[in-house]
């Protein structure tokens, strides 16, 4: 069985249809990680959610799920995500971004080069 | 660069079709989330899973679609997150509630008043 | 309230193709869990991601979603996540598996017997 290594999630909840250079900014920050050759991404896009604007607009539920919240999860060594967070800062204007450390097993297939 | 504050990610795990007071339970808990003024919650919903009740069923495998899973990530202060845990607790009677600490960085639109 | 427990949360990210003996990867990592008795098992599937074989396709945007990813979250307690490891070590060929430890509330349906 493989040996963990001692690693950090990068969690970054932003909104479907926030932009960043003319492109959604998830897709932004997807490709700028691949970039930065961290070890990989993931997004989810979930069907409801509110976040940092929501509180003035507490009295429309349709609010919610107009912008419909994404979250990225991007795994790799504490170094790899120290030297990606200020890309991360400048990208998001609004939005959530957690760190938190991790113990990961990484599984490459033989196949790849 | 932001600098992070120490923060709790709360994170429930239920049935779509779990009703609370007539509505959907997940829709119900992120609605409170913000009554409670959370800075925000995310709402994910899987294509397959199992949960409480599952063990009585584990010859059937259509069983485990029938009800879709629902995640809620809500990440705010440790305080008002202990604060809306009893809430919580109130209305999940079948799931699984995890809290974790995290760092958090929080970014919110200028636009915004 | 309920008294949390100590536990672990395994997450799993493995693409939606992959294959374990002719059915899908995650579905069949599910039904482990669900055989190994573990409290629940949540999937979820992600519109775009990059895992560990995407270095040497950089250049070619659509491959990010040809494989679309899959994120499985497992918790329970320390033991049982252990004693589950080693066939998800088995089971995965490519991917990323981490382990975090978390503070757990379990509910559970008085209907359920």
């Amino acid at each position: 069985m493989k040996i963990p290594e001692q690693g950090y999630l990068l969690r970054i909840y932003v909104g479907e249809s926030s932009q960043w250079q003319g492109k959604p900014l998830y897709e932004a920050i997807v490709l700028r990680a691949r970039e930065m050759h961290l070890a990989g991404a993931t997004v989810l896009r979930g069907p409801m959610g509110f976040g940092a604007n929501s509180r003035v607009h507490t009295a429309k539920i349709l609010r919610l799920s107009e912008d419909l919240p994404i979250v990225i999860d991007i795994v790799d060594s504490r170094e790899k995500i120290d030297a990606f967070l200020p890309d991360v800062d400048e990208m998001v204007m609004e939005g959530l971004i957690t760190v938190e450390s991790v113990r990961v097993f990484k599984y490459r297939s033989s196949k790849t080069p």
